[in-house]
């Protein structure tokens, strides 16, 4: 049967169906209009449903955390102002009387790896997105492993070592204020006397510039360490890094798995792969949840 | 039907026989002679099961590791000389022709404690075992999480800081370096100049030894670093711990658990029990890999 998958962002709301072979049938994208508040807003995409008119299995739902997937509502998301304590999943359920699955971004695009991309066939897929900031997925036999609190795989906090002390919300040492796009941009800026992006300072690092190359490796050895902890606690079949970073970068990702594997048990068997669902990976990945 | 299990010591090798609702219907240990290879002394203990006249479903090992779970392997344990790469589900299986399940000590007594002690009811469960070593356990949905390596929940070498160097053969700042009853009594002897084993420590704690509570409230918070990254991985229902460490010194678990509240993200919600399972944890447990 079809499914409905619904990928919400701070700037674009996009939706889609899929086949229960996975193939495209309908898709379509619309800005999040922050004028309107979230009931109204999803309306939009309620209407766009049935103007498809296809009988539909349920509906998944990827929105950035924190969510509460267990009671199917939105928390309190920076990107999303007014939908605070939001009742997403009774929301779809009132205006299209279908279920509607709901889970974090993250854990989506990582379920779309794991199913449809770069993890197909493993029994357990951990899945890295390095981009603006550093989240994760963990996928065990096909599906996402969520947690007591909707928090594994929430990696971009996991103490990897001791170094300086960023955000008052984060703990010291945390894997993003070091290996995410926005702290490579910040701490190269630091060393170079002006403002970079992490664009930038992977340019410089290519064209040899010494200060660059001291932030990449800061943040490649963090993230090593991070995959170190995660095979501690779960060894997975693969790993999977998706985000802006990894896939502008794909030798940054080489790096980290060089570092990794001199910290890890068994480094022959140390896999990484990069994210193959591309821009789609939300959507496909949102449609995925649906049972 | 009744399962068998067997706990596989380097001192003892025990047996027992369980029925379906778990009661203990017999049980026997007997020393581990290393006189006599792995066959000659396991079939001891087909003996003692055929002895018993009962019907049975499976047997179900636990063992001390390094093992290969997926082809039934014992593969080179410190603890049991001249069992290398030793196929010990075959054996049961031609002496027997009954199906063997084979995992690891930790793996085994963590999955008692989520099915029969501190994890019942829980949807996921992170075991930790603090004695000499410092070792784990993921049980999910009712099950080992066993990993890409048999390595899942292989907690001892996780890198939890920057601190000394010890073992050549682990990481640098490896929690087992700093947490274990060895570290604490390694890293206590050092700093009152005398030998002294983590029993000895904890009982100067107690009387206010400046030392001794130095060393244990680093092992403290080696630990609480540990569980907060076990939460940023698996985010686990509940953590239970068990190992003599932990279990002779309930007040230290306590610690850890302050320590850990103020790293997660989930404080209200972090939630530690003590292990249940007594001295019998290996067997019940080994009896629960039986499918």
């Amino acid at each position: 049967m079809n499914r409905i998958g619904i990928d919400i962002g701070g700037t674009q709301l996009r939706v889609a169906a899929y086949d229960e072979k996975g193939n495209e049938l309908f898709k379509q994208a619309m800005p999040n209009d922050h004028s309107l508040g979230p009931a109204e807003n999803l309306q939009r995409l309620v209407d766009c449903i049935e103007s498809w008119g296809i009988d539909y299995e349920g509906i998944g739902i990827g929105a950035p955390g924190p969510l509460d997937f267990a009671n199917g509502r939105i928390l309190t998301p920076p990107n999303l102002p007014g939908w605070e304590n939001f009742e997403i999943v009774s929301f779809f359920w009132n205006a299209t009387k279908h279920k509607a699955y709901l889970n974090n971004d993250a854990n989506v695009a990582g379920l779309a790896e794991a199913l449809r991309g770069a993890g197909w066939g493993h029994t357990s897929v951990f899945y890295f997105t390095v981009s603006t900031g550093v989240g994760g997925a963990y996928i065990y036999r096909g599906e996402i492993v969520g947690g007591a609190n909707s928090c594994a795989a929430e990696v971009f906090n996991m103490v990897v070592n001791e170094f300086e002390d960023v955000r008052p919300t984060m703990n010291k040492g945390s894997l993003e204020d070091q290996a995410s796009g926005t702290a490579i941009g910040r701490l190269a800026s630091k060393k170079l006397g002006r403002t970079v992006d992490a664009a930038e300072v992977f340019a410089l690092y290519e064209q040899g510039d010494e200060a660059a190359r001291q932030v990449i490796d800061h943040a490649a050895d963090t993230l090593a360490k991070a995959v170190h902890d995660v095979c501690c606690v779960v060894d997975p079949d693969v790993f999977v890094f998706g985000g802006s970073v990894a896939l502008h970068n794909p030798w940054f990702i080489d790096l980290v798995h060089e570092k990794a594997k001199k910290l890890v048990l068994n480094p022959t068997t140390l896999r990484f792969e990069l994210a193959r669902c591309g821009g789609d990976a939300g959507l496909v990945g949102a449609s995925l949840l649906v049972k």
